[in-house]
């Protein structure tokens, strides 16, 4: 009898707060990724070769209970092989619908949760009948691979609709062939109040647990801020979130941690994307419940019972940190919790983020205003 | 610029515990262990070799900023050596403070903090004299090499201070010679009412914090339960109980988190003995502080700010898994933060432990009445 074994398909810092969360229950982590860099191997035993490599996948394979991953651009035939082989969550309906942004809105669609207008297109004809028919100003995105802001284009004059189909197909995505030839949505740019985030958790039992709705502040299509439970949400738009959530997890009969990407138009919840894994959005839970993101989802997926999503504060604030990490500064702030993800600096990474509870959230806190600091300065180089 | 390192001898729990802390500040660790089975080896690199080889310490020091280490019987000269490679933390002096009942409790007397009335024994007529001057009932420990009850026997008839001064010396604790040439110590037997620690953490400033004073319930020599904060703990024994551990860690030069084990004998608190690490009956901080006495002792080590040891909850209570973990059967129960040490089943083996926030003190808690049956029964194998 040897402690229980979790693969993970991923090895960035999602899946090395995974490790760390299922080494406190006694699980250990086996991650693969093509990269030697990935920060995962800190905490978990690392396999590092590329996604296709067969004989790496019986290496990875060797004795797991499970296996997961830490971000959707996996190839979906890869997990369906595993899913032939092992307990695989979330399984390859869920991934690739958490892959193409027009399944995850037709699902979103066929679960009552409303969502900005879209179509797709994948043709240059078909784009330009997207664009007049939901009439400008519009986003278009890649169908697939797109993440972090990349592979979108705002489209607010008629003339700049043809150069933007050229950029977003011609030249490709992170210089991928299949993003490209998958094609693109079409939504109408909505003039979203906030955007929100819900987290839930489905257990292999088909239990779930929420965590509550948060707000989302992103800057250059990267998070920076979130801002858990968000301010000023009443019960009704509360409960249709969970409720949502809910309807799309029994759907695709996930299990694990799931995040939807929502706006918010004046009263109105609108379903953005959907990704089929812990999120960004979902780190303040490390402190600021009972049990964080990464435990709840190492619990669904090894068939445990799911822990309590409680807030143990009222107020929680996640601060990304990019490009740099200030570790030493930020520990000299008492009561921040800080998460170094042991990267290289780079522009445009995450490397860390910043964790706040508040117990009166009507003060400012001038903790959070030195975090919020030192988060610019960290962008900035 | 790549992550920092921090060296820990010994990968036992508590070094596993300091490698999850070390892991979300950024900084890499590495364990040395003479056994292979040393659980900390899951979460960090493990070196794995006796203390006396010469090419594991260096192969251990390369590229470390700092040493520490999880347990206080490591050779003093290996610390010696180390302490003149690099920054080792805690020192010889300390460490060797802490391997010596008599060093340790001659430093307790000069800094304020009595203790038992004690005798140090060297030989069979030193021990028997001990015990007259003392009066029974006395309970002689060696002075060296004891833990978890190892190594004592309380002697309460005139007829028994010649057999267990036999066991005591002659059979050896632990097969050690080193233990058994450096004698005994003799003690009064204290009718406490209680069992009390506390913890504190100094920075390499000399910045000092501190956890609450702790209410431990021992059985057969084992930690089983501790309670945080103490209850019914008046504001002058806790001051004097922080005074004295802060002026033992002044004296020492102490950099990292100290224990001292206190008895409570009417009013009173007499010191019992220091451990120069991080403790069990600290557990309860990793999710009953701020910053968890893991955290605060990698922050002091590597020379960071020290984090808040506020508690987040009213009480923390934290329970013991001897013998078999049932990760399973805790984590069904709402709430309650089980840790699970990854560790083979064995009788009289510390496997895991449990911890549960109340909000009410007051009121009996139903799943710690859980916790403890599970801790019973695991006890009984």
């Amino acid at each position: 009898m040897s402690a229980p074994r979790l693969g993970i398909l991923g090895g960035g810092q999602l899946g090395r707060m995974l490790a760390l969360a299922a080494a406190r229950l006694g699980i250990r982590c086996r991650c693969w990724d093509p990269s030697p860099e990935a920060v995962a191997g800190d905490v978990a035993e690392l396999i590092c070769a590329p996604f296709d490599d067969a004989r790496a996948m019986e290496t990875f394979l060797a004795g797991l209970e499970a296996v997961t991953l830490e971000f959707e651009n996996v190839p979906v035939a890869l997990v369906e092989k595993l899913a032939a082989k092992t307990a695989m969550y979330p399984g390859p309906r869920a991934l690739s619908t958490g892959q193409d942004r027009v399944a995850e809105k037709t699902l979103f669609n066929s679960m009552g949760l409303e969502t900005p207008e879209w179509r797709a297109a994948d043709t240059r004809e078909s784009f330009e009948r997207a664009c007049t028919e939901l009439g400008l100003p519009i986003v278009a995105k890649t169908r697939r691979m797109g993440y972090d802001g990349k592979g979108q284009a705002v489209v607010r004059r008629a003339e700049d609709v043809g150069p933007a189909y050229a950029r977003l197909t011609g030249e490709g995505v992170e210089g991928d062939e299949t993003s490209r030839r998958a094609g693109l949505i079409v939504e109408k740019l909505v003039p979203f109040t906030r955007e929100l985030s819900i987290l839930g958790v489905r257990g292999r039992d088909g239990t779930t647990a929420f965590y509550p709705l948060v707000e989302n502040v992103h800057r250059a299509g990267m998070l920076r801020r979130s801002i858990a439970p968000a301010p000023g949400v009443d019960e009704t738009t509360e409960f249709h979130a969970r409720a949502s959530i809910a309807r799309v997890m029994d759907a695709l009969g996930y299990v694990g941690v799931m995040a939807v990407e929502l706006f918010e138009v004046g009263g109105r919840l609108l379903g953005n994307e959907l990704a089929p894994r812990v999120h960004n959005s979902g780190h303040w839970t490390i402190e600021g419940s009972a049990s964080s993101q990464f435990e709840n989802h190492v619990r669904a997926v090894m068939g445990l019972a799911l822990g309590s999503t409680a807030m143990v504060a009222p107020r929680a604030t996640m601060v990304n940190f990019i490009g740099r990490m200030p570790t030493r500064e930020l520990l000299a702030l008492p009561g921040v919790a800080a998460h170094d993800y042991a990267k290289l600096p780079r522009a445009g990474r995450k490397v860390g983020h910043a964790t706040v509870l508040s117990c009166d959230p009507q003060t400012p806190d001038p903790r959070l205003a030195e975090v919020e600091r030192l988060a610019e300065a960290a962008d900035k180089g």
